[in-house]
């Protein structure tokens, strides 16, 4: 009945029920699914666990599995194996097949060529739909995707796509050759080409897959739409990252080492540490104010607090719009007024809850007014800097969620405290 | 030659070069090409855009258009445009296309019945594999996907589910049936559910498409892999707005209303400074203490940015991670430990350039071990606080996302303030 089990269910769901047991029982049941099928399931399992069972199992039965699990998804996992490992499983596989995870394994994590498979269909002009339709049936299982064709000629390169639904729509017209129906105007990823524009691709022209070539236009191989949503998440939660001013980890949070992870958070809050120290030389450059007027001390972690998260807000919206495509580097004009409309409001309101505090805690009534003139004139610069930044970034070729949070933050703390004093000696001389 | 431009490029790069056009100009190009194709083009345009056009010229090309466009994504349109425009356009299309307008409307924003279409392949179980695929080429240009065939029974109940794959491999033996094809264990979403857990669903199981059902299993619809890709965007960007402490805006940055945006970020800075007004009384509190060591002033914006930064990258890591479904909520002991490691490390480190710089300004090297005493203390504070929160927060069954940075930021601030000036009493006296 184990056998019973691999196969009544979905591989997805097998594997589910399969997560108390351990690695070599695992294993064991595994060995009752037919190979593709004992992929699949495979295939469902987290990484780490994948890792230690193709370590940890004999290597005649692990060089089996590999044979079966997608070009794409066991280029990623023989990278994470230990090179002993490595060595010993491709000595056991079939000399074609070494060779492709040996090229596959060249392409740089990152690029269309690190997420793409060889197993594409390429089929000549000259065939009818009906005869592309049975060489489709025959190597169908080998295929990773059999949705889209690719027209290529004697050497290799892309003539055009047809796709498997204008081959189901023309069965009628059993003479139309591929050659005729193909669309030539394909869109494509280069080899080289980094991953986050390729899923800009996808998404854009909503494809089930995009073949990706060499810069001689040779077909060298497809990336599935399921390989894509993988490469959003991992894109947009790097952003994430970077916004909250951590180095991308590259890596599951509960596997990665201690020491790579805190160098990771290290660099940065290193960084911004020193920035802060502009802040402590600032205020001691202001000591005499401070003195005298001792109460303005209060009101400090406030002031700089609402620069920073008014300026968070601004870059947080900016870098997404951004990634998102709504906001392009010629929208400049258009979002700098908007936020000076937008930072004043939040700035104005603030300021009025501000003013009604500092009423009961400044000496005089006109004193309080620091607190409220402060707050306006900080939450603008916050929002402005907020904005500013990351579209500069932009502008210069960098990444714009590099312009992190806590890095406005810290612009904002230390341009508070000058703003703060300077208001402060203004209104009280 | 407009008509050779509309269909001799790819729709998506058609659409690209008609871009510099003014909407009339842009509408009159359209109407040379097939009304699919028109669409098709048309699709392509930016939101604002396809609005604006659909609002402003005639009805009767407008319901021609509307008709053509997928179901899911003309009720994405009708939904943005003013009521009277979507009056005058429903009375011109077909009473089916209308209804079934009607239907899809009533489902709420966010759930799977609003991602959906219907425009899907139905078929019964003792169709065998050749009278379906002739049956799919009929239908071909109706439906959104032709790769899954939904096997139903007479009272459109769903039975099982039949990829075009199979059906191509299958194409030998050609008196199988579906019925006898079919995979049973079928994932699905349900009407009401979360657009969330359906995009978590698609890409756990790698689905081209989801089959939608209500309560009572019958058939209503599909969502396909492209409007999932966009639905991993919007929830990640939605995730990192909240982190940074904005309402999700659910709408274009630079389309939405500035008061609306002034709304949504207004209410989170208002909760965020009162949090911050507890530091001003706290300070005032201390009143005494850094009327005596005056220079202990110097040192706040720092410490409290240090706290307050290590803890925005403890909260983002572990957020991400939890949406990224690499910690569960039983992950949590390991998560702390983990955190205690690298938070005393970054502390550790900090506290080294911080008693390095305090030398300098502190009246003695003892005074001056307040600084990286304090600094170690807070960071630590910090960085329990960030992974603990969120957590806390997801086991209460709310979104983690919610805790966002400024407000860890906020709690260490105020934690900051008092650690930072019991550790100056117990040191200095
Ligand atoms: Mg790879
Ligand atoms: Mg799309
Ligand atoms: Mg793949
Ligand atoms: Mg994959
Ligand atoms: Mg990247
Ligand atoms: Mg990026
Ligand atoms: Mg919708
Ligand atoms: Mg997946
Ligand atoms: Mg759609
Ligand atoms: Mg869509
Ligand atoms: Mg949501
Ligand atoms: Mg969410
Ligand atoms: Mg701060």
């Amino acid at each position: 009945e184990l056998r019973e089990f691999c196969v009544a269910l979905n591989p997805g769901r097998t594997a589910e029920f399969m997560e108390g047991l351990d690695d070599d029982e695992m294993w064991r049941v595994l060995q009752f699914a037919e190979p593709d099928r004992r992929a699949e399931i495979f295939s469902y399992f987290d990484e780490a666990r994948q890792l230690s069972m193709l370590a940890s199992e004999p290597a005649a039965e692990t060089a089996v599995l590999i044979e079966e699990i997608p070009e794409d998804d066991r280029v990623d996992l023989i990278q994470g194996l230990p090179s002993e490992a490595v060595d010993e499983i491709l000595k056991l596989l079939p000399a074609s097949e070494r060779r492709n995870i040996e090229r596959l394994r060249s392409y740089a994590e990152g690029t269309a060529g690190a997420l793409m498979t060889t197993e594409v269909a390429k089929l000549g002009e000259r065939l009818t739909a009906v005869e592309a339709l049975d060489e489709l049936g025959r190597q169908a299982s080998d295929l990773e995707t059999i949705y889209y064709l690719y027209v290529v000629d004697d050497n290799n390169l892309l003539r055009g796509i047809v796709s498997t639904r204008q081959l189901v729509s023309s069965i009628k017209n059993k003479s139309r050759t591929l050659g005729e129906m193909m669309e030539t105007d394909v869109v494509v990823a280069l080899a080289g080409e980094d991953q986050e524009s390729v899923a800009e691709k996808v998404e854009r022209f909503n494809l089930l897959a995009i073949p990706v070539i060499d810069s001689g236009r040779q077909l060298l191989g497809i990336i599935t739409h399921d390989d894509v949503i993988d490469v959003v998440r991992e894109e947009l939660t790097e952003d994430a990252q970077r916004i909250a001013a951590v180095a991308p980890l590259e890596g599951d949070f509960l596997q990665i080492g201690l020491m790579v992870l805190s160098y990771k958070r290290g660099l940065w809050l290193t960084i911004l540490f020193f920035a802060a120290l502009l802040t402590a030389f600032a205020l001691r450059h202001y000591e005499d104010e401070l003195a005298v007027h001792g109460w303005l001390v209060w009101f400090i972690p406030l002031i700089i607090s609402s620069g920073g998260n008014s300026g968070s807000q601004s870059a947080t919206l900016v870098i997404t719009a951004m990634t998102g495509g709504e906001v392009k580097l010629t929208d400049l004009p258009k979002v700098l007024s908007r936020e000076v409309c937008v930072s004043l409001l939040l700035g104005g309101f603030l300021s009025l809850i501000g003013f009604a505090v500092a009423i009961f805690v400044a000496p005089s009534i006109l004193a309080a007014t620091v607190i409220p003139a402060t707050l306006l004139a900080v939450v603008f610069c916050g929002c402005l800097c907020g904005v500013t930044l990351p579209i500069m970034f932009k502008r210069l070729g960098l990444d714009p969620a590099l312009m992190s949070n806590p890095f406005v933050a810290g612009i904002v703390d230390i341009l508070g405290i000058v703003i703060y004093i300077n208001v402060a000696r203004l209104v009280l001389g």
